[in-house]
């Protein structure tokens, strides 16, 4: 018996299309209805965890489930100790520098130093800026980051832009992209080295289903 | 003009009645369709942000916002640096040790040393277990701590308990309470120094407007 921990949000549809693809069906998770945090498929030969996206390495980490489904922006930004399986292929986006539109600059380069940036994403910017050698003055923000420059309290933001909407409806401009993100596949290390209740077979299995088999 | 910074979720419905009180009024952010996180009262006296709970002492601290209505809950796991002025008395709810109904356990001195206690608040959990000189290892997450001792990753669980119906419903109990949260009106500290744009008398009228005016 396997535990996969998928997770809340965006990702988890396509998640869920992809696991019945290969017998596995959670699909009660998107009833919206549902308030059941933990289900079985019908033949009992799995269990999945409904958790949100940032807590999907944390399970897989502590063994609690031996494969999760998560974004690559999560990955970079916590760097959990879990083995890095596949891509996905769902769930593009990208990680962004984006400025107000009415503002001159043409890429991250030219923001000034110590000017603030407001991003959910502390990690990966401190290293993108760093390796700029560009000194900022990090905003930690949990959510609408876009408020950071409307109101005047960041000169930019690093945030994820998928159709790029969002930056559009409140007057931003993407500047550079720190790094493309997608849906991976990761594994509780011991368990994908011991190969625990038969894991390189579901993998095998989750990996033929993809559109394309990559091997990230 | 003022601009106040309100938190998103279970506080902001009570946060802008008060607000009307004192002749305030950012009832469209209680709309469901709005998208807006900035608003003006109709009389263009005051400015309300529409922000995460977590993100309200940011705006307030970086002086985006001259007030701002928060969890104690969250100026406790925080502490950021902001003037803390008065206990709002809505929003009753406490920080609390629970662990699994069929355990053992009366109180959190008899856990065991080194056990795991999942929680969204590391800082008070920290501070809680070492006041106890109790060594645990703290597990954080971001949503649905109750899922940590419902799958064996954690022992206990340190989480915000309000009426106690999603413990009962996990089959978890409380064992001891850190401290008791309500909303709190806090303010950026040089604004409220130099009493800039009246805010003495916007405080002074919220003040009033509260059940029994208690300065916290």
């Amino acid at each position: 018996m396997i535990t996969i921990a998928l997770p809340k949000g965006g990702l988890l549809s396509d998640s869920i299309r992809l696991l019945k693809s290969v017998g596995l069906d959670f699909s009660a998770f998107l009833d919206s209805s549902n308030r059941q945090l933990e289900i079985w498929d019908a033949n009992h030969t799995a269990k999945a965890l409904l958790v949100r996206n940032y807590d999907v390495p944390v399970y897989v980490e502590y063994g609690q489930a031996q494969l999760g489904i998560v974004g690559y922006d999560i990955l970079r930004e916590k760097r959990p100790q879990v083995a890095h399986l596949l891509d996905l292929q769902f769930g593009h986006c990208r990680l962004s520098v984006a400025v107000r539109a009415a503002s001159s600059y043409q890429s991250a380069l030219e923001l000034p130093a110590h000017c603030r940036v407001a991003t959910k994403f502390v990690q990966c910017a401190n290293e993108y800026f760093n390796r700029l050698d560009l000194p900022v003055d990090i905003v930690p923000l949990y959510g609408s980051v876009e408020l950071g420059p409307i109101t005047g309290m960041s000169e930019a933001i690093v945030d994820l832009v998928a159709t790029g909407r969002t930056l559009t409806e409140n007057n931003l401009v993407e500047l550079d992209k720190l790094f493309d993100s997608t849906a991976r596949l990761i594994a509780h290390p011991l368990s994908y080295r011991l190969n625990r209740d038969h894991l390189q077979a579901w993998i095998n299995r989750i990996e033929a289903a993809l559109p394309t088999a990559i091997v990230s």
